[in-house]
């Protein structure tokens, strides 16, 4: 199945703690900032509580609906950690230990492995293991649902793996235009690129609280001449003095 | 409509640039930190990109099956502000200006006010304002719906509003257990807590590089009594030396 071409991917960012705040959560940006660049397009995220109805259905949701689903946290040993068996069930397969996982497991812990720490042996029956580049832990992968640790630390190393076999059709290219003007002002600037350029992707940003720059206009596309088309004829129908730099 | 009691709540979050890894998600904890304490639940929050029939659906859905929906961001003056249009098509009704919104804008903006500003004063027909404690800028409320900002330093100003007039039907309480044991060593003591103790949400967390402490186990509900009999139950059947402290 490896690696994988995907158009577009969904999160599902699973933990009581990040609801209650008891945790800030810290997974998101990292992901996004790991898709971008591959060229896939994040398109959902859905945090939701530890409880396996409302887990099922949001991953039969998200699966049906998106090229690639990662799911982030409820892969530990205990009683709220229910991803696998929500993955499972949601494919109508069941949870079942993973040799090579258990495994590793037990060559970790050695004589103070107990079925507790098994449990996080267990993966969707018929799962994959995408091999990680340096060798560490591999991550399973179920028909498009990858599932990934919620610790934010662990998170992040298991990144490389996403980057190691998923790409996008192409990267996305980005320009990043910095001025002086509101965006109320902008506004009709703003308006005609979107008009102008239908393929591309045009953001505004507004930072209250910034000394150099009041708005940030992003043209974003996979196509990097039709980018550069749309951030050039912004730039030249910006009034004199309005423009602070490109990025 | 004001002030409201609601039991469980979502939150819907509106940007490409949260999807495109360009800006950090910041105000999910500062949600979740403002409602907890109120005894409110959050449930779900939906992080979506500036896509109208996206929104629409998601709000429908939303606001039917949760109590109360925050929305952030999509509220500004520019083409991809389209959270205030999402919310009205997803009830049938129409954008409308709001006057006290629009005088607000005139009055700040003054001879520099456009068109594009009093944007900002549109509301879904119908809507109420909730006033801030400080006077400040009011809140659009429809049915269930309060559009907030995306900005985070505004979003949380804004969240005085949301203490000023929301409450769950009682406050959650909390204990953390400290303990000195791996998650793996603590499964049987947190499985017989969560089954002596179905009213009381237990959670467990790993810290992986964190010196003082291995494993946190929380115990969370409405009722207080119900709270420290659960948690005082666990620690009673710790080993010795596993806690480190209660909080």
């Amino acid at each position: 199945m490896l690696p994988v071409v995907a158009e577009n991917a969904a999160a599902l960012i699973v933990g009581n703690e990040l609801l209650s705040g008891k945790v800030a959560e810290a997974n998101l940006v990292e992901l996004a900032r790991t898709l971008r660049p591959l060229g896939v397009r994040l398109t959902r995220v859905s945090v939701l509580p530890d409880e396996l109805e409302v887990l099922v259905r949001e991953v039969r949701q998200l699966s049906a609906e998106h090229a690639l689903v990662f799911t982030s946290g409820g892969v530990g040993p205990t009683h709220d950690d229910i991803t696998v068996d929500a993955v499972a069930a949601a494919f109508g397969v069941r949870a079942v230990e993973d040799p090579t996982l258990a495994g590793l497991i037990r060559a970790a812990y050695g004589a103070r492995c107990t079925p507790a720490h098994l449990r996080m042996a267990l993966v969707p029956e018929g799962a994959e293991l995408a091999l990680s580049p340096d060798g560490a832990w591999p991550t399973p992968v179920f028909r498009n649902v990858w599932l990934l640790p919620g610790v934010p630390e662990v998170f992040r190393e298991k990144l490389a793996t996403v980057r190691k076999w998923v790409r996008g059709p192409a990267p996305f290219v980005s320009r990043a235009v910095y001025t002086r003007l509101e965006e109320p002002l902008l506004k009709p600037l703003i308006d005609a690129a979107v008009a102008d350029h239908p393929d591309v992707e045009v953001g505004s940003y507004t930072r209250w609280f910034e000394p150099s720059y009041k708005t940030k206009v992003t043209f974003d596309a996979r196509d990097a001449a039709n980018v550069e088309r749309a951030a050039a004829a912004f730039v030249e129908r910006l009034p004199a003095g309005a423009l602070v730099r490109v990025e």
